[in-house]
Order: structure tokens, then sequence, then C-alpha cells
């Protein structure tokens, strides 16, 4: 199996209790103790964008991440992302995609610094996906795994559907 | 999606810490509480065929594996394994299986009743290959996939490689 | 031992992490729960007072609070609150309190909801001052008990200390 | 408040899951681990006597434990143990007792490696009394606290009862 790159680039996966403010926040990412916890032993290399809520993120964060994907040597890529607006970066991807990449983007509900979070099962689920699957961009959440174009969040449930 | 068909074997998966004997053991298999967790939207279907270290398991036990992976009417199967003989019921299963039928193998290191358990991450791991893979007997651990005659437990470190 | 009443007013101790809008809430006490995690045999019994960040308590609530603790039956009274202002709270219980009551305050760092939370070892402590010390108003945190008049949080470390 | 010396014996309190035999096993102690998870600022010392199950205990184990307990400086005394045997030494302590010590014995009933241990609680408490009570040997466990000759665990449900 070739080298996977995963960017990450904040969301829930990363938020954290600041103690002494007594609010969620963004500090490092959990994603290399996640892979540690999963004793994963895939080749990755993981590579920090951004650390924010993807309700904050701007047009020019969404053309970093193009960027970055279309610049990296690796062809199968995961990308760690909120889950607000992860359709419109999955769009974003599409439109500026080489054609030889397979991309999928996951996120979690809950923070990983939680107990109880969903983004050990999603991570990987999305490694799992971006290792199989054709070129294209996709949305690996709650165990499926939708093309960039067929998936809404429900943001009454919470969860990812096919549209 | 086709449903996916889960069969439980036990495993230190579903170990659990018994606090009147003060040893492991075995009781309801954890499976479900761990779809809940990774908020699993796939259609399956869980049935528990045994719940025993596979150290324990014998040849008519895994007959009993065989025999169910060949009379469910799904197409996918993913089975809850220990990791210590996962390798000889893939290939009793490779031996016994319809030509039809993708069946992935999965295990963790670590019991998911503790907190730093490798059990979510395998489980969605072996949710998405199961989904995406040709018909074949596989072992998915450590964020990998392995065909059925390819892999061995490096007993030493508890990783599984390829051979 | 006498039977010991907890008083839930919320803080940190049982704020709970809200997928749906991705902020921190409250929703039921924790307390219970911890209790049952604790396997605690002492007769207590709990009453939900508030649900709130002890930085939104206002003169209203914390008369409230006194008012309580005034009128139950039990001479060992427990309360949960937010560390923010536990101090002033304490401040108040002792100006309103009847001469037969020992009355300890504790609260958490990081909500209980949180793996890594300090909550369960300050309610260990709080219940266990509660049954032991004269008639007063106590704080409980970091596995010391001060009296009401003698600590104040340091807003930098997040640790209570003697004055 | 004067230094408290912490001995820890072992007991369920410290055991792991050794994930390559599959079988629980003492390594390091947690207890260090417990103190920076509960946030606690008191001035302890913590000394290891042994590392084992309660049930493997020896009369020259025990007689280490009294031995340690008559040599340390310090007056107050916290002891993780085993609850197995806890009574045994509390009994055994209780006759060589310097008369000018406090020394609480504490435990679990599940390991703090698993999440949902009853540790946190139990060594909160077990602090607390510590603290406060007069010279005397005592179980802390449940949240309750017993005189040495007042106290059994009831084998069937793993609770300490007044005798």
């Amino acid at each position: 199996m070739d080298r996977i790159r995963i960017f990450v680039t904040g969301g829930t996966f990363d938020k954290q209790y600041n103690e002494l403010t007594g609010k969620l926040a963004f500090n490092e990412t959990h994603v290399p103790e996640m892979l540690r916890r999963g004793r994963c032993r895939l080749d990755v290399s993981i590579d920090t964008l951004m650390m924010i809520d993807s309700l904050d993120m701007t047009g020019a964060d969404r053309a970093a991440i193009v960027q970055a994907c279309q610049r990296c040597a690796e062809r199968h890529i995961v990308i760690t992302h909120g889950t607000d607006t992860m359709v419109d970066t999955a769009r974003a991807l599409a439109a500026g995609l080489p054609l030889d990449r397979t991309i999928v983007l996951t996120g979690a509900m809950i923070p990983f610094a939680f107990g109880s979070s969903d983004g050990l099962f999603n991570l990987g689920s999305a490694l799992s996906f971006a290792q199989g699957l054709p070129h294209g961009v996709y949305i690996a959440m709650n165990g499926r795994c939708f093309q960039w174009d067929r998936v809404r969040k429900n943001v009454e449930t919470g969860i990812f559907e096919a549209v």
C-alpha cells in the first residue's frame, strides 16, 4: 500500500476543553494519538493545514486545502474536517481535483477528547475507504461512504444521508 | 449498500472485567454499543455465534463459523474474532467459502471495555473494507487489509504483517 | 452515618457536549452516574436546584441555595458548583447557615462527561469530608478542604489555594 | 496539612491488560496518574511496597507493610490494596501500629486502566478521611469509612459492610 496523506483542518474531532476558560478550543491535533490508539500500521504522513471550526472556514481556507491536495505526492488522501461544511469543501475539491487522487473527508460528532467519541470509528473507516476506492472525492461518516455530490448532513439528526 | 452481517465469536474485543472474581470473562458482546458509539448507519444484522477466546476455538467451532457464513443471506460479512487464531479461521473460511461472499475478520488487542481499545478503529475499518472489496476472505487489522493467505500475526509485537 | 443531602447546581461537573450545536450545554446531572461509578453506598438524597454556569449565578440563585440548605432535614450537605464563584456561594451560605450543618462545596475543572475529569476524585473527597468535619461551610477541591473564608481560586492555574 | 504517605501494594487498582498475553498483570502503579487526574494538591509521597494481588499476599508481605507504616515519618498514611484481604492487612496493622498514626486502606473493584473504575472516587475519599480521622486503622470503600474491626467484604456483592 502506498503512503496515505492525512490533512488535518480541525473540526469537532480535535476540539478540547480548556479548563481555565471553560470553553471548547483547538490546540494540537489528536490524530497521531488516535492512530496510536488504533495501532495503525499504515504508512501515513500527517499535515495540519488549519485548526478551525468548519463554520469559520473561508473560501481562502478551502483554496488552501485544494492546493495542498493538488501538490502532495500521495494519491490517497484523508482530510479531517468539521461536519457542518464538509460537503462544501468536498465540492471545492471535486472542482479542483487532479484526476489521479482518491480523497476521503471524515469528521466526528463528538470530540475525541471525550471518551464517547465516534472519531476513532470514522478515522478507521476513512483510512480504509481511501485505500480501496477509485479516484474521486468522498465523505466517510457513520460507517458509510458517499460520493461528494450525493450526500448532505441532516442538521437535525447530525447524520449524513444520501441525496 | 446491501445489509452487512456481523458474526460475533468473542476474542479480546469482548473481554470484560468481572469484578467479583477479578478475572477477565465474556458476557454480552459490545458490538451493538460500539456501533452506537460510531453512530454507524449501515444496515447490519448481528449474530453471536460463540463468545470464546480464540485459543480455545475447536475445529467444530470453526466449522460452525464456516457454515454460518455459507448459510446467511448477506454477501458482505464481518467476523469479530480473537487475534491469536484469526488466520486459522480465515483459512477454514477460504476452504469452504461460497464464491459470492466478501468476508472480513477483525479483532482487537485491547478489550473495548478498556478506554484505550483499538476495537472501534478496527470495527470501522472492517465494515468499510467489507463494503468495497471483491469476493474473498480478508483480515482487517491495524488499518490494513490482508488476503487470508498473505498475513500472519507477529506474536512478539501483536502486529499483523504481510507474508 | 446519617443521610447526606447532595444539592446540584451545575458547573463544569455537569457540562455536556451537544453534538448538534457543537457547544457545551447542561442537560441532566451526572451525579447519580458518578455515585454508581464510585459504587457509593452512602445514604444520599440528590436534589437539582439549578443547572447553570456559576458565572451566571445571581443573588437570587444564591438565596435559593442558602434556603435549601436551611430547610433540608439532613445535617451533612454536599453542593456541586461551578468553580468560578464557588467561594461567593460559600460566603452566602456562611452568612445564612443554621448552626448545626456541615456543608461542603465541590466542583470540577473538567466535565465528568470527558474521560479525564477530576470530578469523581472531588466527589469522593467532598462526601468524605462532609461526614467528618464539624459544623461549618467548606470547599473541597484538589484533595484539600478549606474553610469558606480561607480559600480563593487562582484563576491563572485553576487551583484552589489557602489565603 | 502535613505530608501524607501513600503505600502502594497492588490490587485491582493497578491491574493492567497485557495485550501480548491477553492476561491481567501488574506493571507500574497508576497512583501518580490518578493524583494528576484528580488535580490533587496535597503534599504526598508515594512508595510502592509490592505489586501483587491481595490473594497472593503472605504473612511476610503483611509484616513488610506494617514495618513500613511504623518507620515512615508521616503520621497520615493511605494504603492501596486488593479488596479480598484488605481486612486482614488492616488487622495486622492494628496489632502493630504505633499510637500516633492514622492509616486508611482503600482499593477498587474495577482497575483504573478501565474507563469505568471506582478507583478515583475511592482514592479521593481515602485521602480525605486520612486527613481528618483520629489515630487508628480504617478501611475507606464505597464512600464510607470503617474502623478496621467493624467491617467485612461481602464477597457476593463486592460491597464493604459494617459488622
